[in-house]
């Protein structure tokens, strides 16, 4: 009962409700702890979170060769970033550990953590499917990526837009103001962007115009992308 | 035009179609052709095969633990089989190589075809989403797969089955004959498969009982596994 209340504890700061939670309770057993350990779940995990965050850094940096894609994954899914994610939910306090790791602080180190997290990744999984654990992810990592995209000097994605049509000996982007609200000095300005060579266009609205261009601009490169792969 | 006929042909080999052309054509130029090159493609691409191929090595191996998955998962996704696979569908016929690699006899090299398959994986998760992948990558592997678990003496699944039922103290399983159809000499046994574990039995159907009672208990397996991690 005890252990269910704990279980429910770390769902809340997870933000995400198990339909089993003995896979969680399975994803929080050290193989230090008897009974059936996470390193199945953690071996499964990986690889989802591995794809997730391949899969965010693929359509968040439209422009950026395999290389510079490799790096930044590898600096997003490395032991030391899964573990502090880790700590934000005090994971360590929920571990199943064996008396040696209790005793040696076992819940405090950056491996046993990633390893953890990692192995609910993989119980999110098995739980509720990829869309699930994508959820999560993008949680976890979104803001991790917006920081590494200013960090690495990642150019604005009006310069990526420009360059991506350039490189194809197309028209540059247009934009135009689609929409104002508000005073004049609380507005929201609503930007579409067009660009020739696709039959669409994307809106953005920020509080100034550069913004809901990049905004839009963004949009219209990730819709390039998915077309033009 | 030519191209388009050329794709064609790769698609029926492939036995999946695109409806965005293009990604497949980008997946299949390699760096040393001009314009937009495959590598972007293939880094999403390996990510998702390592995780499709993680996922169906932790549900046809139920009992094996992390570093068996992990040996098997390399030996699957390692260059050289990914060529092998590649060959299959004589992919190098189809690659967009610069003048040097085709004189160079590039279309054959194995790690060109390797990361070309990647990037096909990759197109068809942009053209399709994850669960088209996961048919092609399972058709790929799926002979591998069984392979691997006669050449590593996995255990049959009746033994798996009991082994994970005794190692949690629970009663074995029930196997039964719950049909026979045919003549004597050509007959299909129906077993079924209950534990006391779960309010559920698994059924299969075989020329002899004992391959129906193998079945039924992968199937059993790979229930628990998904309710028990």
């Amino acid at each position: 009962m005890q252990r269910n209340n704990q279980l429910a504890s770390l769902e809340q700061k997870l933000n995400y409700k198990f339909l089993n939670t003995s896979l969680l309770d399975n994803a929080l057993t050290h193989r230090s702890h008897s009974g059936p350990n996470n390193e199945r779940l953690e071996f499964l995990g990986d690889s989802i979170l591995n794809f997730i965050v391949a899969e965010m850094l693929f359509s968040h940096f439209p422009l950026a060769p395999e290389g510079d894609l490799s790096r930044l994954r590898a600096a997003l899914v490395r032991g030391e970033t899964l573990a502090e994610i880790a700590r934000e939910f005090a994971l360590g306090d929920y571990l199943n550990l064996g008396e040696g790791e209790l005793k040696s602080g076992g819940f405090r180190r950056a491996s046993i953590l990633a390893d953890a997290l990692e192995a609910v990744i993989g119980a999110i999984y098995l739980d509720a499917g990829m869309d699930a654990c994508k959820a999560c992810v993008r949680r976890w990592m979104q803001n991790r990526i917006s920081d590494l995209s200013l960090a690495t000097g990642e150019k604005d994605a009006k310069s990526q837009l420009q360059e991506w049509l350039q490189a194809r000996k197309k028209p540059l982007p247009i934009y135009a103001v689609a929409d104002t609200q508000g005073d004049l000095h609380d507005q929201l300005f609503t930007v579409s962007c067009s660009v020739s060579l696709i039959n669409e266009i994307t809106t953005a609205t920020a509080p100034n115009r550069k913004s809901a261009e990049k905004e839009a601009a963004q949009l219209m490169l990730q819709k390039l992308e998915k077309t033009y792969g």
